[in-house]
């Protein structure tokens, strides 16, 4: 998706930082004590024509006079100032800025002038910006520290392995700071301000690849990139690496406070939430959840299954995380037979031993050396594919911890830990397992939101892949559509764009006006639907232009003539192009849609008719084009989609016949995007197995030129 | 619903320890321990007959030499031991046991004959007793610590307001312990282990109305007293005072492990729900939602309304915390221009000053004293009811807590602080906030989870009381019914039933099978759906024993023998009351039912008919009776509720005449729930507004005689 690289932006090897101030706590000053004092190695280049020394350093009047190398500008003048630093980047060749000033489009009218003067310097020079109104760049790695405010100035933030790209800077560097304090490090942060230029969806794509990083943590208001954000989610799954995603700006009131803070639009919600449900996301909403992920990120142990057991020395907690189990995907199978006969000779008398397995609190004359050797037998089960333990009670966990790492370290199976309780008496635990790599918690309940998430991550990567390796192949090639420039296609117009991509569509003859009292029986199959025919006629049951059940020659005749008056009376000005007699087809009814959506391109949307689709909005999406395998996910993932597999003594409908018209509605969406905005299947008649389907209506909707 | 006090279980005068022993670490060694050296001020009579004399103490032979006061027996000896302890009780006039033996029906039938004997005892003897299968009790204001391992064992743990109710001993001690670090005392916790006698909604019950407690934390595995939850839940509505109540066991393998862990059943897991929702519970699922609870439950300003006003230093924060207010049912509402008016001056030029409200972090020149004026101004506008306030950044905090604590103290709005960070900078503002009493928190999730659960509760309390104060005249006295002993009761005598109650049903006629073919048409009104009537035959389609839509007296008498003769085939020996000649009723099919649970005793549901109810389970329940405020609430919260409203051009139905059906079944299931166990009434048809409602078909089912 991306190709331009940004590794001199985080690494640069020099840095001029314009309109530099000796004042240290001012923004113009933060950044300057920071890159001088925290140990970037690269050359730092104050440029303030007022000066020509700050901090021991030469200070320049201009970036013109500056040496090399200097791959980053970092821009503290006020806005208005910042064009012209622009065009002097562009000039001296520096690929890369990074804009602190504030003063642009986020404040509405007043900093237009500021942004236009701002975009058309981008668009004379070949530099790419950072911001403006953002808090800067941290490369922990490499001590850069370009920016101002917060965990900018903390010399002793230690380095990790996530990244971070950031619509709020501010709420960005807290989340920075509060996870370091649990131990959890990042290694690239960058706050992307008004991306008036280089965009969040960039650089989560870019630091994505980067070997060093194990996730990405995204924080977006807003993002407008939905092709973008779909590209990263499957480049995500490819790399098995997921983009950690805290979306906000959800409400109204978020949204109002979004347009304030940086002026970007939220797109569409639902798609958004599609877009991450099918990548490589996972959603997050708190600092914690940040921290929870980073301990099996940052863990070597897969499971090869999702068949946990527990063990435990209180049935209260065993039902517990029983229970926290099922609800994220995890099954907790019964223990087999031969490991009851194993664990029985080393458990005591009251334990039970089924999953979850609680031995009782009854080990303290061996410092529950014996539940090791319990946990071990259960590893070795073949029945359980990973482990939950609860640790050894209070200050004991310390002695235990030594035997129970040394044995975990033994096995291949993941183990997570569950501590019985925050006591400082256990501190000495806490550092034996943490040192082992093995992920543990307090809470049952953030244990199991990080592992579920990281369970399903590794299912979607899985799927994915798997998709990805079959060789797809089209069930039928592009073809070519004689479309009009724009407006809406007939009903018969629509569904012959639809018969080019093999949809079925009901019989159906077309009549002229003026051959209507002409008509005979011969040819035709009663009853029939009769309809107007007219591309300015999008909504004909609106109209009155439809009459259904029509059982004879004469009963034609009459509803033609009705339905022509109708559409003449409903608009005077519709070109019609004749009448339809149309085969009254039955069966389930169900809904398709396609859409070029502005943001996230073309979509495929799939609901069952009726008081479902309209009243429960039981639809689903999926970005186009599309395979089978997708097609049925979307069957079976509305809320009614019982009634497809055939309900209450119906027969199953044809689920087969349904998926392949998804599919082939993906393809012409998806071939035909550049001109086709919008197509629509209401209602599809969904046959028992074997007999098919038959679209009884469809609408084509074209682009508006000037819009494209 | 609790008439037992059990103010001298919690607060002995005097404790005998039955199975003393000086073994310091042993479960019986442990509560000597605790009770001679963390400060009880009761008398402690250890009791075995090995020894005369334990820690310094007397040692008595048994519990009828031991001396006054004694209130408690603590039960230590092994489970076959322990029915004999009882009766020593019962004889000495000891009213409270508690029994940390384990070895009783949770251990399966290896058990049996101990809790046959156990049972026996108690049946025999004035004594009421907490177990067997705990871990005991703690009185944290009076140093009981009447139990053994984890938590217990700890003299240091601080005494705060909340009660505990666990039906796990080791998970809720380590709740306990959990909290106790992050500064949340308790008050009376009591693990209550098998429930062979005092059962843990008694105490739930009994600790609520306690003036020392706030709430009461609950956590449950199983309870079969599902009437007794129902009252719990009244109860903390009229106290406002709520119950935490964190449910597991909710999974077959969590099931699976409680019965194992206490013997005990789940009762039905959806009612269960409901009376959650319908009472003064919070459900949580996490020791942290108890911490954050707490903090709500200690601070004494009330918000007035839910109007938020969010108060910043970066734009970032105040989308989050927008969108999660609006989440959790709070309104966000704009800045009022008055209100903008008194901000300009005192505010940063580049702030933004709708709300959330984001000063930016332009505050370090007077240590944040101007945030502070804009938060005490958003207090005194009169379009917030309360405020969110993120915290100056950084080591800045210190200094700014204290002219914000002062601040905040002169006005009645509650104030929710949050902290930008959790950094060690901020200890100095952490104590002084805490000092003040005002709720904060590190992550907004967790803020307004916990806001937002107390929001709700608030709200719930509101209108209970409100309700309550209205009193809520029957639409009907309770009607006497002339109902059989037990089976099943056909259409027409169902109906009649109905009637009794006002409840209307289709126009029908019943005939008798002989007089069939004297059939005239004269007093029918066709069409006509004609049906067996038959207390055997409670499921007539599946019999084949009804047509619809008969138009004449022919086919009235074809239609009237072919359903004898189905009914015939169908159950040869049914007992046939004739054929009824039905009106063909007509409008939007609804179910309502009426169950008299063996749990929570007589519940209505009510859902829409067909798809809705039978493939998405759109239904909703209530425990009955209730009045119209109620039965409104049934047809407003399910989801296809919009197809009552009318829906895509079809008229309002009769939702007032809907309602007032929904009252008068719940009245007929609670006057009868001595007698009836099932009403069914499927389907009702609901007409337009002002039309009515109409039942076209009803069964009603009796208990059987030898259940009840």
């Amino acid at each position: 998706m991306t190709t331009t690289r940004f590794d001199r932006l985080f690494s640069p090897r020099g840095i001029a930082l314009v309109g530099a101030s000796a004042a240290a706590n001012s923004v113009a000053g933060q950044p300057l004590r920071y890159l001088t004092e925290f140990g970037y190695a690269g050359s730092v280049y104050p440029v303030n024509p007022k000066y020509t020394e700050m901090k021991g350093l030469v200070c320049y009047p201009d970036l013109g006079s500056v040496p090399d190398p200097c791959d980053l500008a970092l821009i503290v003048v006020s806005g208005r100032h910042v064009p012209g630093v622009i065009d002097q980047c562009g000039a001296r060749g520096i690929p890369f800025a990074i804009v602190l000033s504030a003063g642009f489009q986020e404040i509405g009218e007043r900093g237009m002038e500021n942004q236009r003067a701002l975009e058309a310097a981008l668009a004379r020079n070949n530099v790419r910006i950072i911001g403006p109104n953002c808090i800067g760049m941290l490369n922990l790695n490499e001590h850069v520290h370009a920016g101002f405010g917060g965990a900018m100035g903390n010399p002793g933030l230690k380095a990790g392995r996530l990244a971070m790209v950031t619509q709020s800077g501010g709420y960005g560097m807290g989340m920075v700071a509060a996870a370091d304090q649990q131990g959890i490090g990042f290694n690239y942060i960058v706050s992307t301000g008004n991306e008036t230029n280089v965009t969040a969806t960039e650089l989560i794509g870019y630091l994505l690849e980067r070997d060093d990083t194990d996730a990405v943590v995204a924080y977006l208001e807003g993002s407008t990139d939905g092709r973008g954000l779909i590209q990263i989610g499957r480049r995500a799954l490819e790399l098995e690496k997921p983009v950690l995603m805290w979306k906000v700006g959800n409400s109204s009131a978020g949204r109002r406070a979004a347009t304030s803070h940086t002026g970007r639009l939220t797109a569409g919600p639902e798609l958004f939430r599609r877009a991450l449900d099918q990548g490589g996301y996972i959603e997050i909403g708190d600092t914690d959840d940040v921290v929870d992920l980073a301990q099996f990120l940052g863990y070597r142990k897969r499971a090869k299954g999702n068949r946990v057991v527990i063990t435990t020395l209180s049935g209260g907690a065993g039902v517990l995380i029983a229970d926290l189990c099922e609800q994220h995907g995890f099954e907790v199978p019964e223990t087999a037979p031969d490991t009851l006969a194993k664990l029985k000779p080393i458990s005591p008398e009251l334990g039970s031993l089924g999953n979850p397995i609680d031995l009782t609190p009854q080990g303290y004359g061996d410092n529950f050396a014996s539940y090791t050797r319990v946990i071990e037998t259960v590893l070795e089960a073949d029945e359980f594919d990973q482990a939950i333990v609860r640790s050894a009670p209070g200050s004991i966990a310390g002695v235990w911890s030594h035997g129970f790492v040394e044995m975990a370290n033994r096995h291949d199976k993941p183990i997570v830990l569950q501590w019985g309780s925050g006591s400082e008496r256990q501190e000495e635990a806490h550092a034996v397992v943490r040192a082992a790599g093995i992920p543990c918690f307090l809470s049952p309940r953030r244990s199991l939101n990080a592992m579920g998430a990281m369970y399903r991550f590794g299912v979607k990567a899985a799927r994915f892949k798997e998709r990805q390796a079959k060789t797809s192949v089209r069930p039928i090639d592009p073809q070519p559509l004689d479309l009009p420039n724009r407006g809406t296609l007939g009903e018969r117009a629509s569904k012959q764009v639809l018969a080019r991509y093999g949809i079925p569509a009901v019989q159906e003859r077309l009549i002229a006006s003026d051959q209507i009292d002409a008509l005979t029986a011969e040819g035709l199959t009663f009853p029939l639907a009769v309809k107007i025919e007219s591309p300015d006629i999008a909504h004909k049951t609106e109209a009155g232009a439809i009459r259904l059940n029509v059982t004879d020659v004469a009963g034609l005749r009459a509803a033609a003539h009705e339905v022509v008056a109708a559409a003449c009376k409903y608009r005077p000005d519709a070109r019609i192009d004749g009448v339809l007699a149309q085969e009254m087809a039955s069966g389930t009814e169900v809904i398709i849609g396609a859409v070029d959506d502005v943001y996230f391109g073309p979509t495929v949307m799939f609901g069952l008719g009726g008081v479902l689709t309209e009243v429960l909005h039981d639809v689903t999406h999926r970005f186009a084009p599309f395979d089978l395998a997708t097609a049925h996910d979307m069957l079976a993932e509305i809320k009614g989609a019982a009634l497809l597999r055939g309900y209450r003594g119906s027969p199953p409908l044809d689920v087969d016949a349904l998926a392949e018209v998804l599919v082939r509605v993906s393809l012409l969406i998806a071939d035909h995007a550049d001109r086709i905005k919008e197509i629509d299947i209401n209602p599809l008649f969904v046959r028992p197995a074997g007999h098919g389907v038959v679209a009884a209506d469809a609408l084509v909707v074209m682009h508006e030129p000037d819009v494209r």
